[in-house]
């Protein structure tokens, strides 16, 4: 039986009756949190042109697209609301796979469940099928899609995007199974933005999503996937991570070993790499008082990581666009050194051209430890200092809001009024979410997002 | 000065004026044989499924799907159109990338120039700009993206998709350099079908076809590409074919060597790295004489396309779909020994279960020999022997229909005819297609394509 078969015929399966009430919430937690992310972006504009361009490829009034009035093809909102969750990088990851789960999963579960009337059962059992793809898709070959330059979000996000879309528009096993090889062959995203720039990144989970419902249509509408697309000579895994899956971490223990358990919800837009470094950077700023005062700072990064937040080092120091911000630890460690906070605001266009940041990154370097284990899960260590001779560590052993230091309903709720600017509005969308398993069909959740730049600005 | 602003600048400019009559008229041709291939598969519902779902998603009517009175948005037209120009592996194919050129370029300047409302001039320039930059793109790294289990008519195609797109949408110089690297990470398409089935690879021209117009459109919109998507550590060359590009063939003379002088059209609807043995076995056939007098035949084959068109063995001499009979030397050899023609028939799902063809191609065998050139240039020989002890060899210098041994205007008018399945509908195709730089848009042919299945039921 191909890895493939066996994910198909457990997400084609799952029913909410298998889920335990703690995973069910944490998937509430998580599109509750996507859907704040979305509208931060969509308010912001940071995904402009994705929403421009799926707005006017049209189509049938299938599914909505955040922050508008719009509904167009299942497709088109697909891409359009899968860039928008993933736009500020403020959407949560899977440390073992470095995935941004929800960026794959919402867009389809509401898109699909939205066009096909599916309950809210439906959509939630769906969307909790799809967490534990995404996560294990990626997870199964850790760090080798960003060794080889793809992107695992969008690369494995592709796969996991059709069977949710299949599952949610009843496909047979075998359909199941050849919206996967599809969906291979529609496989796409590469990390040349970490070294020359761009805006990419943000478009490929929403490309992902959109061809994951397109895989599903195909498949349904009688095109034949390989029957071997994932671990085959020439499938996902040699393709993009240039070896074979790790096929335990793929099929073993499915509905038992919960990946939903194992995202953490970012307290911060920027890459996951460098959290437990911003925490860690927030302790020592209470430690040393006056940020004048500090000499210099070193950072503690398994090499993996360094590769991907710390090089190349000239542009981590001046980063020249929100996205080369958000991926420098340098720099974001400076901006929680001075501002004592890093928000949605830090990494505000007109906010990078700040000295005083520019000036402390030149003093923030970063020395390679050794890590065994993902690199989200890093422990934060920062070794200051000062001018007056004292040396001062700060140390986190887990980030904020990952599995072993988690936000809490609080810190949820927090980060969503920040996202949503309104403590009512936010109230709304968490009760929303939280009755989708008793909800008719996704119209109280969509409701919420499709008025919401009115909301805001109201 | 990057690859993709070289590549971007020359298409922008590019005119009729700078391209020589008969590089235009080839360009004609190609355009012709591959809406030819398009209508063949739309009357036999080859792309079935991707014309269903093309025409599900709707949209503005901006383009038509082939075949169909349908016009939807130009990105689904193009999903669908590519589609069909190479669902019956009887188009086009540029020997040096072995990428299939028209099943890019067809759709995208067809379907945008019918968007826009460009002019037939405006529509064949963006068209040759297509074809010389696909073509390219797919040559400077031969042979490694298949290596590598990518396919480069689709992953060097969305990138050419996103310019011809460009060029018709009139992108400034920035906006198609980021359109280029918005295109790499859309770039996809695995060869995972040769090992274990599916009808994937159909679709991959469709979906880069479709990919390049969102990449253009993106670009028009903001989003901003990498500045060295082609090149770059994690650009194209890269994460698909594994190396750095021959720039010289990249970039070097664009607007002197012109690559349309240098793509084969096919007279047999299979894989061209079989062509040249399938025409020594026709001559092979003429001397024999009587078929069931052979005792076996070695096929001489590069060792990187017998791995395509030769192994597995297995799955050669019996192939158990379309795609498997039109990647098997050994079947298509023995189809050509045994009826002496092989056309679309032959390939016909209800034709794979010939004993007497499996018979023989179970005596059909291969040997490796060097070839240094591209495997789609390589020599046709077969070495047979008689059970009456006769040693018979035949040997094709270079495929009917290659630049070598072209099909001639003659032999293209034929193929057209049993494409459409009509004297005066070939004649009137190709009167309109070598009418287009006269013509005010594309409707003169667009109309033609449109209302196709009904002229053949007439």
């Amino acid at each position: 039986m191909s890895a493939g078969a066996t994910l198909a015929g457990w997400a084609s399966r799952l029913t909410l009756a298998d889920v335990p009430p703690d995973v069910q919430a944490q998937a509430c937690a998580h599109l509750v949190d996507g859907l704040g992310t979305a509208v931060a972006a969509a308010t912001t504009g940071a995904a402009a042109p994705a929403v421009d361009v799926a707005t006017g490829l049209g189509g049938p009034p299938e599914a909505t697209i955040i922050g508008t009035a719009h509904r167009g093809s299942a497709f088109a909102a697909a891409m359009a609301n899968g860039t928008l969750v993933h736009a500020l990088d403020f959407d949560d990851t899977h440390a073992a796979g470095l995935v941004h789960a929800t960026a794959i999963v919402l867009p389809v579960a509401f898109a699909v469940g939205e066009e096909r009337g599916s309950s809210g059962t439906e959509v939630l059992a769906a969307a909790i099928a799809g967490y534990e793809l995404v996560c294990r898709l990626a997870a199964a070959a850790p760090q080798s899609f960003h060794a080889r330059g793809a992107h695992p979000t969008s690369v494995c996000g592709a796969v996991a995007a059709a069977l949710v879309a299949g599952k949610l528009s009843g496909l047979s096993q075998q359909q199941m199974e050849d919206a996967i090889g599809i969906a291979v062959s529609q496989a796409s995203g590469v990390m040349e933005f970490l070294h020359t720039g761009g805006s990419t990144k943000q478009f490929h989970a929403g490309w992902a999503a959109g061809s994951g419902i397109i895989a599903a249509r195909l498949a349904a509408a009688g095109l034949a996937g390989p029957r071997a697309g994932l671990e085959g000579e020439f499938g996902l895994y040699r393709v993009f991570a240039d070896r074979t899956p790790d096929l335990a971490v793929l099929t073993d223990d499915l509905g038992g070993a919960w990946q939903l358990d194992e995202i953490t919800i970012k307290p911060y837009p920027s890459c996951q790499l460098m959290h437990a470094s911003l925490d860690a950077a927030k302790d020592l700023r209470a430690t040393v008082g006056d940020i004048a005062g500090l000499r210099d700072v070193v950072a503690a990064v398994p090499s993996t990581a360094a590769f991907i937040v710390c090089e190349p080092r000239v542009q981590k120091v001046k980063p020249s666009s929100p996205y080369d911000a958000k991926f420098s630890l340098p720099w974001s460690v400076a901006a929680m050194l001075v501002d004592g906070v890093v928000g949605l605001s830090t990494y505000a266009t007109d906010q990078l051209d700040r000295p005083e940041l520019t000036a402390l990154a030149a003093r923030i370097t970063h020395e390679i430890v050794p890590y065994d284990g993902p690199d989200a899960e890093a422990p934060g260590r920062l070794r200051a200092r000062t001018h007056d001779g004292r040396h001062i560590e700060a140390l986190v052993a887990r980030s904020s809001g990952s599995p072993g230091n988690p936000l809490g309903a609080d810190g949820l709720r927090d980060k969503l009024r920040g996202n949503l600017g309104s403590e009512s509005a936010a109230d709304s969308m968490i009760a929303a979410v939280n009755d989708l398993a008793s909800a008719p069909d996704v119209g109280s959740v969509m409701r919420l997002v499709s008025t919401y730049s009115g909301v805001r600005r109201g």
